[in-house]
């Protein structure tokens, strides 16, 4: 069994995180699959997945590890080059376990987009849930 | 046809690499299922999966690796914000696809289970075989 | 449902960068399947998948990158020690969703395989359509 929903999301600046993990537990409830799996997917190279826990403080270290990591500037790409490689190293998706039609995640993961262009934009999250 | 199982294992320390290959291949294996995927995922915000070779040098190679792009120190989030990073840069989780009920893997990629919490701790893993 | 193929790919040095996404495309409307998620696998312990845009600055701008946060040298395991913490950083695979027959992905994201290992190889990729 397969059931998909497009859901959309507007972020106003670089960097914001936004939390999804209730969107996606409805899509999940609404499609009655009860084991299986959800892969959330956004079709956009500028974006990421993350599944951490969405405290202030830990919010400014995952700023400080993505601008260690990849730095806004330095590339040869241009403006938002760091947008395209934050997107490429931690990926725009994420997959997890459905069990009695409940997503299965621990107490601190919370599963996060943050928005890695240079601004905000209307992004497009794709969600897959299979099983049975 | 969707299978799932619940594993737990025992970590000693931070950094501890547990091979799971062998686990992971017995539960496709009581699945039946012949083609598909499986996914294994941790539900903990500071646990790591991934798929490498297990040899002592290398090792101390990812040990490097961990510390150099997350450091134990200089965080705001407190004594585990290392944790947090590496669980969201690494990923708790890894799919692999099944052919003829074995589970498709290169000579050198053993699926390890990092632990990288600021000590040993009781994990789960939830497994999810899909296919037919 | 269940569709599987295995494609072969030949790289000539390390850091080359090949585009398989018509190949991948091409694999799923060969399956039929017209909603579900589509997993490409490479079976080598020194290979990446990414999903990026393939432009000739940002191809430099993704090599400066793998060498700032996994330098060729300075590793225990000797020669290709770079090669596998590559392959465990960014990942040998990737995962789709489908939509009405079609790979969903953004205008940007292109499906690069990138070698990663010290010279070209003969290269496995295991393709996974589920759905229905």
């Amino acid at each position: 069994m397969v059931f998909t929903k497009t859901l959309y999301i507007e972020t106003e600046h670089t960097g914001e995180i936004i939390d999804l993990t209730h969107k996606i537990e409805s899509v999940v409830q609404e499609s009655k699959i009860k084991n299986g799996i959800v892969h959330v997917f956004a079709p956009h190279a500028t974006a990421v997945f993350a599944l951490t826990e969405l405290e202030s403080n830990l919010r400014e270290d995952i700023k400080k590890l993505l601008d260690d990591i990849t730095p806004v500037e330095g590339w040869k790409h241009g403006g938002n080059a760091y947008s395209h490689l934050r997107s490429m190293l931690l990926a725009p998706d994420k997959t997890l376990p459905i069990r009695n039609g409940r997503v299965i995640r621990g107490t601190w993961q919370d599963l996060l987009f943050i928005e890695a262009d240079i601004s905000g934009r209307l992004r497009k999250i794709e969600v897959t849930v299979i099983g049975e």
